[in-house]
């Protein structure tokens, strides 16, 4: 394994800088935005990033502006020393990890509101939350400049948000959706995991077993969202302490409902263990419906 | 006077392979957006992006999404060949001259808003216009990426709000404000003055004529907005033709209500003669409260 000679660096200027650096050279840039506290998820995109490109930029910036006022921004995990050496690990050439007062230096009256895909499944529950998502993007991409960015397919319906953004507003850039890396009961990598005890992150696999049980009974012929649904809720009732928020089966671009599966679907659940909210997914492609 | 070889491209893919040759060698990219149906106003803008910069972009599209229903946009007067000729005796290097479809391939999702800076003064009269603005030009400033994009002084509340996005986005990019281009009665050139019957366009000239008295006035020592207003709404009243929308005098930046003048301020007016709505404005800076 080789490690990388990371930079961290601070300041929209410096970031900028070794940015105008490699793009002069000719280089590629690659961009992953991340919140921190990396995980094995995080290093998947920063290694499909160092694949795809030639310069790796990882941002770690917990934006205040996409928690909720009762979220979890205050206890939101930091562990800058650890991102480092993952990123230094997984090859990204430079972290761009600015306080809160370099990237809102002063009160924030422009915002990138993404309509119709922005108001169902999370956006239910969190309300400004992907107006926050999507402008601290727009603010990143013009900062870092980049050729691709790379986000994980966990957070679907932000990869959604953010790829009809790029194309709604020309962004001169590419985005490219990563698969979902999990633990090996089967638990999507989460930031947010680090908040489960030993027993919740048991009792947590069952969320990804609902959707591994969704996706048989679809292959085995089931059409129907609502008996899909039903399965899903039995399966994480059983663990008795997982509280479900929503289960959905959507049109994975439009993000709207789809009551009888035709065609290649988003099955997206978010449920609470304790008081720990986790999401997850699962694309079903055209093979699963054959 | 030399006569440029200008290029006209409809298509996003063209304009971005034209300032890419540019950038590759070397070249410093300006760009001036407009509606089209240019005058000397546009012209002065073009010229001093020629001056400043390596190779000019000029976009040339109608925007819907910044015109209300009731609003002027299927009259809105569009002279391309015209547009073409003035933008080669000013010194643009490309005329980006977009269709709706090629700028609105699909349905636009993705709405940028600037908050406090788009309530008042036009803000009022025309809801939407100026997210219809800001969008666009979030667009245009992805699709060309320049250094520096110029806009007219005469449309100063549009002047502010895309100064203010640009910072609040961190656009890659410089705003230069260049200052209004008059005709000789003193009416700010603006495409709509074409709307205007010979007599009209006569007494359009007192909107300028209420600005300069108010600049008089505060020379004068006058320092209350209330009494200033009152002197300028009387000379435009006296014309009996003219239909005062509104009258402000606001700080330069944030756009809100000065009541006692202390600092720099703008004076803006809005008025209609017959159908046609006119804008003006004068910026008061500090030398004239000395």
């Amino acid at each position: 394994m080789t490690m990388k000679n990371t930079v961290l660096v601070k300041t929209i200027t410096q970031v900028r800088k070794a940015v105008e650096a490699a793009k002069s050279s000719g280089k590629k840039i690659g961009f992953v935005p991340t919140m921190g506290a990396l995980h094995s998820g995080h290093g998947s995109l920063i290694e499909t990033a160092a694949r795809q490109c030639d310069f790796v930029v990882v941002s770690i910036f917990v934006n205040p502006t996409q928690f909720g006022p009762t979220e979890d921004l205050a206890k939101y995990p930091r562990t800058l020393d650890a991102d480092m050496e993952l990123c230094r690990q997984t090859g990204a050439d430079a972290v761009f990890a600015p306080e809160a007062n370099e990237m809102y230096s002063r009160e924030q009256l422009t915002w990138v509101d993404v309509e119709k895909l922005t108001t169902g499944l999370c956006g239910k529950s969190r309300p400004g939350h992907f107006r926050g998502v999507t402008t601290v993007c727009a603010k990143l991409f013009n900062i870092v400049c980049p050729h691709v960015a790379f986000f994980g397919q966990k957070d679907a319906q932000q990869a959604a948000i953010i790829k009809r953004m790029v194309i709604d507003l020309n962004f001169p850039l590419e985005i490219v959706i990563c698969p979902t890396v999990r633990e090996k009961s089967g638990l999507a990598m989460s930031s947010r995991n680090k908040y489960l005890s030993e027993s919740q992150r048991a009792d947590a696999g069952a969320i990804n077993q609902s959707l591994q049980a969704a996706c048989q009974a679809i292959i085995s012929g089931q059409r129907q969202s609502t008996a899909i649904i039903a399965l899903m809720r039995e399966i994480l009732d059983r663990t008795g302490v997982i509280e479900t928020e929503y289960i959905h089966i959507v049109d994975s671009e439009s993000l709207e409902d789809v009551d009888t599966i035709t065609r290649p679907v988003l099955i997206a659940v978010a449920a609470k263990i304790g008081a720990t909210r986790l999401i997850d997914n699962i694309l079903l492609d055209a093979q699963a419906l054959k």
